[in-house]
């Protein structure tokens, strides 16, 4: 199967390791267009999985040795998938909005953890790290074959679509306290860049949100910062479900 | 100044990025033992703090470039600091416990959120990652300046000397939700390795908490996880102090 080293204007991706193409697998197989298995990958079990998929969805598999050099020289990683992108529309309901989010790793973890607390649609406001790069499906550890991604052209016009969402701008100044916020109604949970967070002028949208911490640090490592605001705001959907 | 690839058994590590740096200057300067500038390293600003603060400490600082392609040949990386190693103690208080620990950017990205939530004491329990690791420093943007580390024999040994902490073990089984489950006292919040969590024996010991999430995932990212906890023990100091 023919590879080259990933490029943001190419209309496929990657998913590298086991893991993360089960995932592909067992919820979008109609997205993979391909599995290229490792000549030493020796899992039996995963292998006779992969093949069952494959062969139910019509979708190729090969054991080769050459894109796994192009693909993941450094990683432990016997399997890869390829991906076709599709832009996706997300859903109305509960969002996570990302403003400029720049880490591909990040903006695996949060998808996770997006995946994990049950909010499936992410709005992403340009400029913007690719979320199709391999490394956020890798750091996503498949949650990216679960979750809608869809790029806006502002924050504007992600409102425009969704203007009866409750908007929580989280801000190092934000007005109220976290822990003292009732998040409510269809919401939209928005975080800015890992460096520079959201504009000032976010400040007057919605209710603006604080997660209170020491000045031993300028602020949280982004996807802590969204996983800890996803757990406030889910917490009681679980504890009425459990 | 003599710079060598990192090793577990050197008695020194390195900071790489003049965040870290600074974070060390200004914290412990005691523990620097030089600092390394890249001769293309054009932050006037920077360059006079940290020549302040080693002049008055006596921390040798040097120009020269080949220190940065021994050790940080892919970051953005223009000031290095080289650091002692010393074996901390850490204090009575609330604890966050890792047991086997395995990867260094977690263990720095726990760090950081440490210092955030104000909790500067952290247990690891081998085998566990090298918390001297640079990449550790790294990740923790310069936490690993301020939080104490004390690596233990075992579980058993950290308890003999903290026996009075109430301990809260987080696993996927805990018997109940993190929502729902008051933490007090003095606290030691015990989170297992990243692939397998806490052995099983860990449900016996405390109060065994549970964070919650749907079947999309199989689990949180550990320092997503050790964050939340952190964020949900602390919460109600911060909106006391406020």
């Amino acid at each position: 199967m023919k590879v080259s080293r990933y490029k943001k204007e190419d209309d496929i991706t990657y998913a590298l390791g086991a893991t993360v193409v089960m995932e592909y697998l067992n919820n979008c197989p109609d997205k993979v267009k391909g599995v290229i298995l490792h000549p030493s990958f020796r899992s039996a079990e995963t292998i006779e999985k992969i093949n069952i998929i494959c062969s139910v969805n019509s979708i190729p598999v090969t054991t080769e040795e050459k894109p796994f050099n192009i693909l993941s020289q450094k990683e432990n990683c016997f399997v890869i998938a390829v991906i076709g992108k599709e832009r996706g529309h997300i859903k109305a309901g509960n969002h996570v909005v990302l403003v400029n989010p720049s880490n591909a790793g990040n903006m695996g973890t949060i998808m996770r953890s997006c995946a994990g607390f049950g909010i499936l649609d992410i709005a992403v406001i340009p400029p913007a790290v690719d979320h199709f790069d391999p490394k956020t499906i890798r750091a996503s550890m498949g949650a990216a074959a679960r979750v809608r991604v869809e790029v806006f052209e502002s924050f504007d016009d992600y409102r425009s679509r969704f203007g009866t969402n409750n908007i929580y701008p989280f801000m190092l100044d934000g007005s109220t306290l976290l822990q003292d916020t009732k998040i409510e109604g269809n919401f939209s949970l928005v975080f800015g860049n890992e460096a520079t967070g959201l504009p000032a002028d976010y400040s007057k949208i919605g209710h603006p949100i604080r997660i209170e911490h020491t000045d031993n640090i300028d602020s949280l490592n982004l996807p802590i910062a969204a996983s800890i605001a996803l757990f406030a705001a889910t917490k009681d959907i679980f504890s009425k479900e459990v």
